[in-house]
């Protein structure tokens, strides 16, 4: 029993402790969020490895090392005897800023959602197969740009771009600015060059879990996506929620992934039970635009380290890979404007009373997720948001 | 006039002078190639930049830096008052070894040749028109996989994966490997994010030029790349040259690229003339495979630059990015085997009598490049060498 005197539907409790990167007295360090605060962990726990801009270096330490942090930032917040210590070293997070939790190796972006996957397909390729042949096979990815992952709260300012046009390409603003909620995975512990990743090992690899928008740029992406698929309608920002969760918090979380038609390949076939069930809430401007639920997601995130490896690439620390938009069977479950508004066709009303078919310029995006914790709690994973400003004075 | 005693013809004089990181006595350090052998710039020139790993410190310090070392190094060359410390300083290539010249940040690669781009067209959708609406309006590019990126000469081992089946995909071995001659080019100054960067600006921003072989798996290729682009089939391995050119080392290389119809959009506008006339040479097993001339590329590594940018996407020092495979409008100019084996159809044969369709197990590719030097002269780009090792034992 913990002496911290949060309320019991906190979902920063000791059943939680995610880690990110905060600011204080103009000094980047690692913590542990508590409540509504952040615990200084260089203050508390003495390792040099917290005494970063980044959480590479702890993440580098590998399972073992992850889990006794753990259990020693317990130990504090349990015990006591630690208390003044412990209160000394927790700072309010209004008075810190949060920050990029992660330097960024490589980026992947995968497509797992079999509602998601279907309704682009639709949109994209109205005369076709929704789902490609390939896409029951394999968790479809590809690579983003890791030189533009930006923190939660960073402005995302509106791209320009080459979009199709009548006779020839137009040039201008991104008429069809999208969100898309997303769930991200980051790794600690890389692999050698040659060595796949199995399903089974993916807990040796993977710290933890945070909340992705991979803004989109519709327009610019159907014009040029073939044949070597998404380039500048993503390359232009992609943000990351502050709070890293780390997967023991996730425990109560697992959850059965959907039964798979066809079976997969052996290699990716499921040991354990990876699936997660988070529940993802969208919000714009303050009001609720959709509630996805990740538990349906047809590929997990076993599967795609596992895919992502069976090459005999390597993975890195700080390696991340995300989920891909994550949408449910229901409307208001879609995970980004062009499902919820169906390409602009159908505009989404909002509670207040708003439409929208794309984001405007002063738009504001936040997506939050929380999931079952330990002991019958929720657990939380913060936020990922970034308002839109409107495109820089620009001609082609 | 140099007091160097190196053949006329040598591609490595003072008219070159490229960077890279050699290892010496067990330390890796930056150093420039003068005819067979490697000058020690931490020896001779003592600023920090060149004690590092690599030559991001010194690439991120800037046209002006750049332009004053290679004159200092020049005037070392020449000067003969210098020549002991000089001769002191050089390592011969033999009892050196090359890493990786740079640290990758993030890595595009791009689809630039006409005569490649029409081909792969021709061969992957034999029904439709071989190039797509958008190719000649923007330079088509993707991101690829950093953390695979190897030095030449690291053997790239052949990868596993999914291909198509006739009911279902198979798993094994790609059983249609290939190279692709590709030429880099490295960013040394990075931008602020949402400024692109203007064709004019090139030159100012990119530290210099190498050579690359983007290995590629076409069976994984085919199968996977629809919706979302290529990500497995080229991730197991890209090699690059262990030499960078630095631009001005390029100027009597400068070429007017071919005109372009229909006219690209005014950001894509050529300002100066950044076509090279680099004549690339690919050798299998020793044998001439190919001979790709860039001097056509229809779209130059600045306009590549502009592109990339032009939905405010930052560049950092390290990013680099190639040109996609170099084929010129001759069968015996075309980079990689499934244009000259035409898919496999009809298989390349040999100045020694073998035949490929797609590489075999212990097959050795080399690329080398020369371009016009300064005063007469012809410079060298080194080369990008690597061998096929068999696939893992491994199953699906």
């Amino acid at each position: 029993v913990t002496w911290l005197e949060l309320p019991p539907d906190s979902l920063f409790g000791v059943a939680n402790l995610p880690y990110g990167v905060f600011e204080a007295d103009g000094v980047r360090r690692v913590g542990v969020r508590v409540g509504d605060a952040v615990l200084d962990l260089t203050a508390v726990l003495g390792d040099p490895a917290f005494a970063q801009p980044s959480l590479n270096a702890f993440m580098a330490q590998g399972r073992a090392k992850w889990s006794d942090a753990r259990a020693r930032i317990t130990g504090l917040l349990t015990d006591r005897w630690h208390r003044a210590a412990v209160e000394a070293a927790l700072h309010p997070l209004p008075g810190v800023r949060m920050h990029l939790p992660f330097e960024v190796a490589d980026y992947v972006d995968f497509y797992a959602s079999e509602h998601h996957a279907t309704n682009v397909g639709r949109l994209f390729r109205p005369t076709g197969e929704p789902l490609t042949p390939n896409w029951k096979h394999m968790p479809i990815g590809y690579h983003g740009r890791s030189g533009t992952v930006v923190a939660s709260g960073t402005a995302v300012t509106r791209p320009l771009g080459q979009r199709r046009g009548e006779h020839a390409p137009t040039f201008g603003p991104s008429a069809r600015l999208d969100f898309e909620a997303e769930v991200g995975y980051v790794v600690g512990i890389g692999s050698p060059p040659g060595v796949p990743v199995r399903t089974s090992e993916f807990a040796d690899h993977v710290f933890g879990v945070f909340l992705v928008n991979d803004w989109s740029a519709r327009d610019i992406q159907s014009w040029e996506s073939v044949p070597l698929g998404p380039f500048l309608a993503k390359s232009f920002a992609t943000s990351v929620s502050p709070w890293v969760v780390p997967l023991e918090a996730l425990e109560a979380a697992r959850f059965s992934p959907p039964p798979r038609d066809p079976e997969p390949l052996p290699y990716l076939t499921d040991t354990d039970k990876w699936g997660l069930d988070l529940a993802l809430e969208v919000r714009l401007n303050g009001q609720v635009a959709s509630r996805p639920p990740y538990a349906g997601m047809y590929w997990t995130p076993a599967q795609m380290l596992a895919h992502m490896t069976v090459n005999g690439a390597r993975v890195r620390t700080g390696d991340f890979y995300a989920s891909g938009t994550v949408s449910g069977p229901e409307r208001e479950q879609r995970g980004c404007l062009l499902e919820l508004s169906w390409g602009g066709a159908e505009p989404l009303a909002l509670p207040d009373g708003s439409v929208r078919g794309f984001l405007e310029d002063g738009d504001e995006v936040t997506i939050t997720a929380t999931a079952p914790g330990a002991g019958g709690t929720r657990i939380g994973f913060g936020e990922v948001s970034g308002r839109i400003l409107p495109a820089r004075a620009g001609k082609a």
